[in-house]
């Protein structure tokens, strides 16, 4: 059963993680290929957005789940971050709140975390970049925060749609989030590897001038559909 | 009639084009210009962002027509796209699916297609803009696509609320994108010479401080329309 | 009461500023820090972006009310900017049209105008980048704008939910915009530098590896909330 | 050539129109089955909600291009609108404006038009209601608007993403707006009617305990594509 | 000075407010006339919707200042509230939370409270409508809020872009809300009852079949504009 | 581990349900009594919106996971419904298809299924209404699906942020739609009751006029946070 079973509120120190190294190959091949390579499944969606442009990202999730408009719980769950990980912030309703800046910043670098994503807001936008600290974010705001509210670290969250549990991995860079269940981790990166040959050769078929029609057998399935090509 | 009128699905091979010289043209005049060269239309609205900044393209439109989270139909339009051309992609309805990525370009750029407007979402946008590739895109995502549902190549679409049928001149830069009809063309580029010409000799009045409110013959108007000038 | 009460159309000449140079120095603090330090008021949310990276902007507020889809007031503004100014432009409802553009830009820098804030669209974005002139905008766009209706300049407007009377401050970066009631503006900057001081100090312990839920004593607090701490 | 082009404004007063009764007919299927009948085509999408319940309509649209935040243009239409008709209201840029009310219902109602789709917003809904005058509309909000821009009447338009042209068959219930084509009116009552009958044959099966899932072959399907039948 | 200038938190006792009987005139006349004659200002906006169908009212603001997701200063403005008044509460940041229900109404209502008008969101909504209690809100939604966090009662705010004072007459119905600043309310009511007497006479003429076009004297104008009257 | 690990596509035909009287109990209750009863957990938020008024439904869920546009999988779902149940539909990218019209509709009311939750849109509304079959919803829409990609059933899913297994209580009503985890149920239903009893106490005394700023004891927590009573 969840720790946050019945409402309670819980600070998981220990949590399983997939293997850094295996997380960290994963952001390497970006998310777009994860997420073909493990069916389709994963993308955190649309609307969280790098703060930064050409940086690739892959660690292991501690997540927060918190009061919007209060960061307390993010404190809380600096400690228990170890480098390789991603701290992954939810909210128990939608928030434009910017619950993150600079000094948190400062703390997650020191304990070696490889960056954020946060379904909220984050302000000090021009410090994070200058920092090199990487963030994925909803919005962002430098509307401000309470500490008053509890909340939880390391229970699973949903952000954008997608389940996210402690120690999962998080893929992320210019096309948006990944996450990829601990326990496929390593069978992620197999297929993800699969999947980079494949496409590899498929481009060089491409630049030979050889059409994504013929070479995925659609123009069969386009006649079988009822299309019709015709000479205006 | 429509070519696919009665819910017919085609892919038109031949089509009109406008020229693809003045197509370039329009382009490089920029779309604030052209837009208002040809009496404020056009505008595919604020919807339809760049993923790259300081690019112009002009182009004729290579018109798509697709299921969301399908991209089969912009592979059946790869072969009919040419030299000069821009990729139009519409959905059937609203869809935030990465429908367009590497591979994809990797065609059109041996197809000598200029780029891309889509009505979705794009990926691999770290690897577009170092392929310099250039896209207008509703979304960025991941989400990938399947291959199984019938759509249309080179008949007419809209994209934010305005008609865009195949051969229409397509421009596009950091402002936006406009449409012009094939037939009017050679009309918009002399239009927006003009304003061009008459942009210029404005800058230099307000550069000297005239003041627009003057220089347009506002102040009288604003009178007629009953603005009181007071010092507070 | 307000100059355009019962609907009154309204160009107040001469407006009482913040001191320009507290304006200035407000800019210079950056928005998330002014915004804590006045008691995390002023925010105009998330929905005003920059067009630029790593610009940040304090001026004095001269503001626009505007029907939406007509820029004839923002034309009736220019005469009564001063430098040191920002432009604050509100509409009378929600517009997407590109209402500002280079040439007002033009005129504006020629007056020592320092930015705009605009609660519509913009267009022209390249070359208000390539010119130096920063904007907050909602939206761009190239929709052109007619100059028919009435409004007023510098009457009380609101943006983002938030009100501005005429000559308050408006700090703005890429964390968006803050507004400092021009009564405030003093006060703002002491309460500004002491927390600049503060937050300095503050690093320099994080860096150090002291926690922040110690540091601030968050850790009493979350057990009087009922937070528990479990090694799962 | 379209008779607005090259930015042209004008009021065509004489058009072709799909038969009345046709249209009628076609409003009372009801719009989910039309669109199906016509090949999922035609529908104005999810934003353009009825302002009153259990209600269908079906006539032949007058369409009117505006400015946004002006009515001016829906004046002008008035006049050219016949019994059976549906008044059909596009914005050259998106508006929230109040641009319909009791007054112009009042006229409509007069000359026999027997509905009104608007992507914008009316007012007076509770009148309007009570009138039994069908609406259609993106918002509601009392926002006024002004009588000083030109547009057009009777040009082609676009709602919610799909072309309109005058004469076309406007169809609206509580699913929405689906447009027919003039062309294919009489075609899609065959094809309606066909499907209706298909449809009441359906319902008694399903009503009789078979399942779709048999009924439409889906079996064979799920099992081609890879799904497995799990007793967890 | 504002009572909460500086970031001071405060609750407001003793206000001016506009007659009891004004506003509730001016809530009679409906939202859309009221907005009309005060020179088409104060509505709210869009996206503040009632919960509930033909019910009008008028009455004298009370304003909370609230943190999102808290309601402590909604429990804080129930003892301020007299007869007439109907309760404006306003949040720092946007907010989904459900802040008031069916015991906040029945308190509201012992102390005779009109209605409410929220920017945010209220539950129990099928309560609120069998218990006859107005309510105009953003979302309807069941997340429930902690009691921690201050904020201010009658202090001024902003909902929908328009700033509201303590005291100002509210006038809501199914069309949105429009406020009237106190020291207008009678010149509004005035206004307001002018209109409805032309409103009148013009829905007489348009009756009998006289057209807008006509009425208004557009006809010329729009010749003036370029408008064409063609037969296709 | 999740059936449907690594992409794998399953039909679960089997699944453990919450008692069947218990999730009718909780849907009796109410949304906002169970949300708040179980610590302020489980709503779906403001965007599913019930297409009819004064329903309450409690059930348990059976889940379908959709390709967007796409309603294979509600076909293969209902073989698995039993009396009692809810289905609950989750698509794999946002959709505004209508995906469900009154014949599914048909067919799960012959299996005794009491409603229906769907994260996209539903069509034939009115005849739903008509039917009975009480449905919440994101969208309405005409626009229908093909049946061509895989998916699954009995799988977990998130709606509006939230995860829901098979088998958990839908509790859904006007206010919107709250889950309960299928092991909590009992306990839900037992914390329900006792809050029930405590908001009956609390109305009683509301409407003999105490104050529940003093009731709930925040007159001294105002005091402490620094809120000044002031007559102005």
């Amino acid at each position: 059963m969840n720790p946050n079973a019945k409402g309670r509120h819980v600070v998981v120190r220990t949590i399983e993680r997939a293997p850094s190294e295996v997380a960290e190959k994963l952001g390497a091949v970006g998310t777009a290929t994860v997420h073909e390579a493990i069916g389709r499944r994963g993308s955190l969606g649309v609307d969280l957005h790098p703060i930064q442009q050409d940086v690739k990202v892959g660690g292991t999730a501690v997540t927060v789940l918190s009061h919007p408009g209060d960061n307390m719980m993010i404190h809380a769950a600096v400690e228990v971050c170890q480098p390789g990980d991603v701290l992954v912030v939810a909210t128990t309703a939608p928030s434009t709140h910017g619950m993150f800046g600079d000094l948190l910043a400062t703390s997650l670098i020191t304990r070696g975390v490889r960056g954020l994503v946060i379904d909220a807001a984050v302000r000090d936008t021009a410090d994070l970049r200058a920092m090199g600290f990487p963030v994925w974010t909803r919005h962002v705001s430098v509307q401000g925060t309470v500490k008053a509210t509890p909340g939880s670290v390391n229970v699973p969250v949903t952000l954008g749609g997608v389940a996210i549990s402690p120690g999962d991995v998080i893929c992320a860079d210019d096309d948006g989030v990944v996450v990829v269940a601990r326990e496929e981790a390593e069978w992620a990166l197999d297929r993800s590897n699969e999947r980079l040959a494949k496409e590899e050769a498929t481009r060089a078929r491409l630049e030979a001038g050889e059409l994504g029609v013929d070479f995925y057998g659609l123009r069969d399935r386009l006649v079988d559909l009822g299309v019709d090509w015709i000479d205006d």
